[in-house]
């Protein structure tokens, strides 16, 4: 007999003397509406609003934790439909279905289980576990749930209660379907601004993005001044569209101005194809610094994440393209990297910062002590791996004692799975439900203030950090 | 009305099976004497023995972890009452006063707000939460009390069950304070040797402290073998003023010796005024190893604590100096940095060195490993901005099973609040209690051991490190 | 009276509610066989199978965590009977039993303490705690022991469930004594070659050892071609001899492959004498590549624990010898450091890399990432300083999210202290217990799942990783 999958109400509340205290906080904010101000959600999801296609592609193709768990475990990338580069025909999605629910065991113990349970439980209404032998059953169930009408992206927006949403875009994307969308759904979906391409310079394709960009902006992209004029009047396009934000993965966070000449020289260099390793990552860095300068001006909220060795494993990159699971984390460093940025802007009026990072060892040692003095920088959510229970909780004893709670930016879900995203609200809460209730029972804090912090935390910062 | 201030009697104690154990612990250490023996008290308090100023004063100005927290909501120093350089009148401390009680919330969840609970409940007879409302009633309130000839420094010495207390002295101090309070307090209040600003020769106004210290030890400093027999000629005269210990406030751990030809070198071009960088860096470094060379010479025992990047917002310390909130921890090196101080003192009989951290990232790789085999090395209390409820946890975790209990150096409080003092002790108390009772609990630890741990963490082990 | 020792039967479980499921899981795994495929006992022990010696030869002299306790508080290695390489005769053994029982409360909170306390009371049948006054009479009893024909090492590893156990020997060992042993107890003791010294050009004795691998292995090693023949012969007479694995501990983790070239020029310098220090990193870390290479041709596991520096003081080390228990961890890379063994050999069929540290914060930074998507990466488990109960709590809790349960490697009790291998066994059990327990009662996890992935962590990832 199949495994009844039937999520605890108290899953991840603390047990013990805590638990009834966090259960009550989790009452308090478990109906707050969702802000999900950074997010990878593709725009053509709800500018379309097609419906989703068959469990594979819903639930397991798209979603990197799910599919760098299967790989580890010796699954070839093949074996789960990730599509070939060179066009091959990806595998049946209902093989690739099987081979998922086969090895439903290996998310024990980590996010994507939660957050999967959650999916299936409380999104498609799927009560048995997954298995080798429910997988067809599981995957005929889920393919006509997600052809109702009432299961079109748009429609789950207003059941997943989502009030704000934001997409991440290229600098070089021409918003043309955000105004289709402003059209159909005003002030519900807004576009976040993503210059990472053009600004590393030594990537394959990046003059081709240049001269995209001066196309876009009508400003000729051939010198360095251009390029800049060119990016303002991209951001300016994007605020126009709603943006509240801008988005930057660097390999590292030094922000560290050249001077306009040496910025220029580089410029100029990689234009014609010849640019060094270290002049490009002087010149990402530069422009880390430059954008720091246009938000003063234009008001976009700075978010950096930082600290990752992108495709890690060339030969998938090769097969596979980008973001396949294979980017692993390195040693970070603050303190130094941002000094020449926040002494220019760390006191300035409106202007904000949102850190973010997969280095743990920062959290009590640079970033707590950063926000919890310059007025400008906001600790985001735990990223990406440390987006789960333990890692949550660790962020919040790591970083509460010295920058308290509303130097924080509140949750952020950063997911390309839009089924996910009530799930990871959800377990957020949740987790700060215990975190706070933790502290009630230890007599660290007052019941009446945990109410309010736990509000704050689940929505009132992230409206403050990114709509205020 | 105004949310009454009550301290629970259980604060900080682990909830569930633990609490019961933990309160008996804390019962058996609360009322053991204080030893103070590394503090940043200005000994002109107990000179003078003058009334307290006023609440801003007292509890909000010259605390840098509550201006920080201030600030970093946008809240201006200025507005904090924090004397600038050019001598513009501060703020009102009513003013200030307001600007602090209305951010109360601010604190929710930090150490400083324990130590002002504690503060304001246990010395100050305050009885309501600071709020916007009640602000100026809690002023006059504090104003009143700190009037009173009770809450004069040296009577709270008393009453707070100092045993004794150091002080933090510049080496070029004439100790002149000191001696007047030997005469009136004997052996209550002694100094500690910081030649931190000798040390750094790129420093401005270097070459007036090495004058004076020339002229205070009366010997000629114009070479660096007269600038090392000054040292120790000052050191002496601390011991005979019964000093303990020294501090030592470095950007690196490192404590690597040169050759005399080269220290002399870089000592002289400093004398001209022309010293580099990375000279400059060698230098320090080579004195933190002649400051182990005279440790083990006078008994002194050496305190470390490396691995902050004073300063970080240069037009903050324009304004208003040092030591003003914006300092940042940087990740830091102790496994090679120490190894030549080490390998000739490690082993010294004598010879203590006691190491502090603000990057916990050392303490299970580098601190707990160094201090379980080296007899020399003693592991300083959770410093700083983990001097807090669960850093100290976490440091407990993090060296214990490596470094037992018995190469601590004990708890010390590290502040320049004076009225915190007892606060902090309770807290570090309250957390051990807690920590052992967990052991207990787990059938880790015996209750009768916890009990005799928990004295020595609180009292014995201090007295072993800084005064056997 | 001496106090009676006793060791708990829910010791080191979770208090609270979690405790009952703990020990519902703990009592499911406890009577496991014991798989010690990564250990450093003596082969001798098992080949001579003669009786152990003496109370401080079987638990204090040889055991580095116990001596590093004793010698960090002052007493010196002489007094607690390290041999001296200069032939110095060692202290009395009793007198050396005397010192350890007197300091008995150095190890509260320690695990050398939880395995003691289990070797005393459940293999020794000791009933009271060491201490000056117990000493001798625990002298004699342990001694009278230790010499009935039940307390031989090869009856020992009926007794204490060992199914397999393997040794660490040294590439150039000629394997008689295993070869002996495989005679008496086919398929219980098998080797693991260990290539350190070989691939280390710059320390002293290196060519002798370059001579006597060519003799063992009848393969010229004057040049790096036949270096590298004789190491793939020894190898296979090591694979012949039962071997499952490899094992390398270098300074780094850097797997850097050298040009043929490159490497055989370096080779040829270091057998004429002269290397430098670069060069000679550089050939280790090519030579970590090289292992790669063969271990995905003869499916040895290779076995990685990197980031000590050995013998920290050299005093000790000239006086002692190696492994003294002066050696310290650094801070270590693997994210770039590993990198290009994985580009080619991560997804290689049939190669297995299991990755140890000291440095904690690489578990979830670097260590759970790159398990958690490489199908020949599994992590090994927490090691020397942190084979402990909080330090395998944490690594539970800083990889399972990222890694899961299946990318691990299973305990492996790393000790050259025969005695203590059930203890350790038994530890790593209760913490896994505890940590899936308290999953359990947060509804994290469900309790049959919970009993499955503890018998898999217990044994059934062992056999998996080394056996299968």
């Amino acid at each position: 007999m199949p495994k009844a999958l039937q999520p605890h109400p108290d899953r991840a509340l603390p047990a013990g003397e805590a638990r009834d205290v966090a259960r009550r906080i989790h009452a308090s904010t478990k109906d707050l509406p969702l802000l999900c101000l950074h997010g990878h959600v593709d725009i053509g999801l709800f500018a379309t609003d097609a419906p989703f296609g068959n469990p594979a592609e819903l639930l397991v193709v798209p979603d990197h934790y799910v599919t760098r768990m299967l790989i580890s475990q010796g699954i070839s990338p093949d074996r789960l439909g990730l599509p070939r580069r060179d066009g091959t025909a990806p595998a049946d999605p209902r093989d690739v279905w099987r081979e998922f629910c086969a090895n439903w065991h290996l998310f024990l113990g980590t996010p994507s289980r939660y957050w999967l349970e959650h999916e299936f439980a409380e999104v498609l209404g799927v009560t048995t576990h997954p298995s080798a032998e429910a997988a067809d059953e599981l995957y005929d169930q889920i393919s006509a749930r997600i052809a109702e009408p009432e299961f079109r992206p748009r429609a789950l927006l207003d059941r997943f209660g989502i009030e704000l949403i934001s997409t991440t875009d290229a600098a070089t994307d021409d918003l043309a379907q955000h105004a289709k969308l402003a059209a159909d759904l005003p002030g519900r979906v807004v576009p976040t601004f993503r210059p990472d391409a053009l600004v590393h310079l030594d990537r394959p394709g990046w003059s081709v993005l240049a001269s995209r960009l001066g196309e876009l902006a009508n400003v000729d992209t051939a010198t360095y001044d251009g390029f800049l004029a060119a990016i303002r009047q991209r951001r300016q396009a994007f605020v126009e569209a709603g943006a509240r934000a801008t988005d930057h993965g660097h390999y590292s966070a030094a922000a560290i101005p050249l001077t306009d000449a040496e910025a220029a020289r580089i410029y100029t260099s990689a234009l014609k194809g010849d640019v060094s390793a270290e002049d490009a990552n002087a010149f990402a860095g530069h422009m880390l610094y430059q954008s720091a300068v246009m938000s003063a001006e234009d008001g976009l909220v700075m978010q950096l994440h930082p600290g990752v060795l992108r495709d890690h494993d060339p030969a998938i990159h090769a097969a596979y393209g980008p973001d396949q699971g294979h980017d692993i984390p390195v040693a970070t460093e603050f303190t130094r990297s941002l000094r020449p940025l926040l002494e220019r802007f760390g006191h300035a009026a409106g202007f904000r910062l949102v850190l973010f990072t997969v280095d743990e060892t920062v959290y009590s040692r640079e970033l707590a002590p950063l926000a919890g003095v310059y007025p400008a920088v906001r600790l985001g959510a735990p990223w990406w791996f440390l987006d789960s229970p333990d890692g949550m909780r660790r962020f919040r004893e790591l970083v509460t004692e010295t920058a308290g709670f509303y130097n924080m930016s509140g949750f952020v879900d950063d997911t390309r799975a839009f089924l996910s995203i009530p799930a990871r609200h959800d377990l957020a809460r949740r987790i700060d439900a215990g975190y706070l209730a933790n502290l009630v029972v230890q007599h660290r804090l007052d019941e009446d203030d945990a109410f309010q912090v736990a509000k704050d935390l689940a929505y009132n910062l992230a409206r403050d950090t990114y709509l205020s």
